[in-house]
């Protein structure tokens, strides 16, 4: 175990603190709640971008983007959404500093008063809709399909690394429909390719589902989420996906001429993920090594390292590594070939343990003799010596394995800790003694929605779409509920 | 040409207006100065990132993330910094909005004040080098080779669609090294990657050198330059690259122990370059038809327009086209196959010409019988008719050389409109008339420069790297000079 992690078990909450630092993901600034993400942090970023832009461009969006200021006034137009975001909104009122007269060096500009103050974008929706505008006439401007990757700020009292920060990055797609049943659809869509990114890429295996109208995005008729859970027992929401009817259309009058010639209000979905997946890549997957990245998002997929006495002996093992390398990258396997002097071997190994690289390729001069390499996989730990001939085969195959393997590990914790609940003191019991999932009834009311929260912390974290309808009694009130909905303490 | 643009050569700025609108690249928002970046404009956008990301990986670099803002206090830590960037800034003030007790809607909570505010970022040197401090303590973790994709904010008075924005999106490299020679070379290494990009991306050509002192970036002991030339006969900056000093280290107090166990200030550099590109890329090879996009920046290469009568000839027509499509994407060339029968064909000649697509396939029942097809060129506006046979080859050959064409034309604009003048009322006069790049003589006096900007609206662009040395005297104060620098007025 890597000492200088708290464990895991004892302190899970300063295990992740100390894991995102050690590693080298991110750490905070001098800007309150605001984190700088590293150089390790941001490649595996670069990786989930690269991937969801596919994804997204794969079902049709394209990117565009849209300014970072929203004046105060567009801001207000939409009154559940001011509602929701007001009270944590970094205000910019001022254009201009100068040099104190009294010596005190530099002050803001009083004359230099904006007429009207802008907002640091919290999310897009205003300023975007208020440019749909101009560009919705008619049936034939839709749909519009499109993605913003920008930075945003959120004023948050209490933060935590990529869990939780006052500016984050994110995507926002931001669609315009001529029906609402296309922008359903369209939300729904949407919130599958989170999941299906979930689960393929970061080998998180997610529950999707609808938001009670508590839990819903400020503006939203409807907001669907994929809800992943972390190895302390607690839910993380990875993605969410709005179905925002008419209003923000009303909002900023934005209606075309349908077919038939008939002025319409538009449709509209928005959908989010952000630099919180890296959170959840860590806490459902890392341990008291490290973390363990799935291959797929994995900057680094395998390193070799030299094991050697003199220079003699780096200098042949070293034109087997490079050709190794030379060949794995030719099949796009990201392969780092680690030959410091300035660390020895168990360092290094720490060292890639912590970074939770899949795969390390360890060679020493026996194994020049022998034709032989030690392969050690990150999730499991394990060791074993391969043939040189059949490596080539054999990396690949072995990166599969281990994103299954840990995906596989994931859902089986996950069933683990899902619990069916029919009793209120089981619920609480549940929830005090390991934490986990929780499918219990509800009477569908948000009055009970916030009693349970207020008692027990825990939320409705959505409405699982797959779940069958059933007959039964909610959990708290006693009254009717047609099915379970998922409950969990959450981050 | 095409009727909705202004005339070049009456107006050039209109025409460059008229030009970015109608090609839907950009629009100005709602916000003073802030522009929105439409999807074609982004898509353009996004190949100018993903070529200099790729340059800069392949020169060691990484990429990190620092917080959009940046506390007051650091921002005044480097005198002539703060001094340059003072007058721009946007500042956040509040962190919080209210709903009005006097039912006026939503205002700023004036008990959120912040007790130091912050700025947004103009540029991130002060933000990085507080970092920085932290992560330095001796050579051995140096260099720090980083780079930041991201959004900065100048608070600017007269602003320009890409040329000059409140908000501009770019990135910003920033260096860390143990020596000057080091950081010197990092410098012009980057100058020259950014030259490079110019030249083989953008296809325009550049002139290279260092700033005049006057000219510098706030903070640099050297600013290095690429200097476009437009059509109009103005210089466009391209792209800047700064030899620090150790002017922020000392500013941020970052030593490090040398391998003699000296403590040092560590050397710095940091560049940039941002959407003003588009704005280079616009008006170096644009014409009355409309854009003119390099290949090697166009998002979509290659556009194939069936012309047909009725539906028959549609699907014959189509089997061909989505074949040759096919064969084109498999050899990494994008093409878009515009079959919509909402707008003739007509409509979208003009419509693609607009957009400044290279390469235009136009198929019709004939070319059909004959194994034929119609291929225009953008930037010649010429067309041939090909055999169907060929066109694997042909296409990508045509696209290189249209490349290659537009970089010729743009240097032999470039050198039919540079002059070398040695007389103070010709230099005025090929001001006044023509514009272009003047070649002259400096006394190499700020006093001086600053006459021939108050008299001529020209700067000295750069004092370019490869010109030789030759005895001359100044062209304004007529003392000796020792080689020309290049003159002109500028965006």
């Amino acid at each position: 175990m890597a000492k200088f992690l708290t464990n895991k078990d004892e302190n899970y909450s300063q295990w992740y603190n100390d894991l995102v630092i050690k590693a080298d993901l991110a750490e905070n600034s001098a800007v309150r709640g605001c984190m700088v993400i590293k150089p390790y942090g941001y490649a595996i970023w670069e990786k989930i971008q690269a991937e969801l832009d596919r994804l997204f461009k794969a079902t049709g969006h394209v990117n565009a983007y849209f300014p970072l200021f929203i004046p105060k006034s567009f801001f207000s137009k939409e009154a559940a959404h001011v509602e929701g975001f007001a009270k944590e909104c970094a205000v910019v009122t001022h254009y201009r500093l100068k040099k104190d007269e009294n010596g005190k060096g530099i002050v803001v500009d009083p004359t230099a008063k904006l007429e009207e103050e802008l907002i640091i974008r919290p999310t897009s929706e205003t300023i975007i809709w208020h440019s749909y505008k101009n560009w919705i006439k008619s049936y034939r401007d839709l749909p519009i399909l499109i993605n913003q990757w920008a930075n945003v700020v959120r004023w948050e009292m209490r933060t935590r690394l990529f869990l939780r920060t006052t500016e984050f990055l994110w995507q926002e797609g931001h669609t315009a429909h001529a029906t609402r049943e296309e922008a359903v659809e369209e939300a729904e869509r949407m919130i599958n390719v989170y999941a299906g990114f979930a689960e393929n890429s970061m080998a998180v295996p997610v529950i999707i589902g609808s938001k009670s109208e508590n839990e819903r995005f400020a503006g939203a008729l409807d907001t669907y989420a994929i809800e992943a859970l972390m190895q302390d027992g607690k839910a993380l929401q990875a993605g969410t996906s709005h179905f925002l009817g008419q209003n923000f259309a009303k909002a900023f009058d934005v209606q075309f001429t349908d077919k038939t010639g008939k002025l319409e209000y538009v449709w509209a979905t928005s959908w989010g993920t952000s630099t919180r997946l890296m959170g959840a890549i860590i806490m459902a997957h890392a341990d008291n090594n490290g973390l363990v990245l799935p291959p797929k998002l994995a900057p680094i997929q395998v390193v070799i390292i030299p094991i050697y006495k003199n220079d003699e002996q780096l200098v042949t093992i070293s034109q087997t590594a490079k050709k190794i390398k030379s060949e794995l990258e030719a099949l796009g396997v990201s392969v780092k070939y680690d030959d410091r002097d300035t660390n020895k071997p168990g360092w290094k190994f720490a060292e890639y343990e912590l970074k939770g690289v899949p795969v390390r390729l360890a060679i020493g001069p026996r194994d020049i003799e022998n034709n032989t390499i030690e392969v050690a996989r990150r999730d499991t730990l394990t060791k074993e010596t391969i043939s040189l001939d059949v490596i080539k085969e054999h990396i690949p195959k072995l990166l599969d394995d281990i994103q299954a393997n840990i995906y596989n590990k994931a859902l089986i914790f996950r069933k683990e800790n899902t619990f069916y609940v029919d009793k209120w003191d089981e619920f609480v019991k549940v929830l005090d003694n390991q934490g986990g999932f929780i499918m219990a009834h509800w009477d569908g009311t948000v009055e009970t929605e916030e009693k349970i929260k207020d008692e027990t912390k825990a939320t409705i974290r959505c409405i699982p779409f797959d779940t069958p309808e059933e007959d039964g009694v909610c959990i708290y009130s006693g009254k009717p509920s047609k099915r379970r909905v998922l409950f969990a303490r959450s981050y």
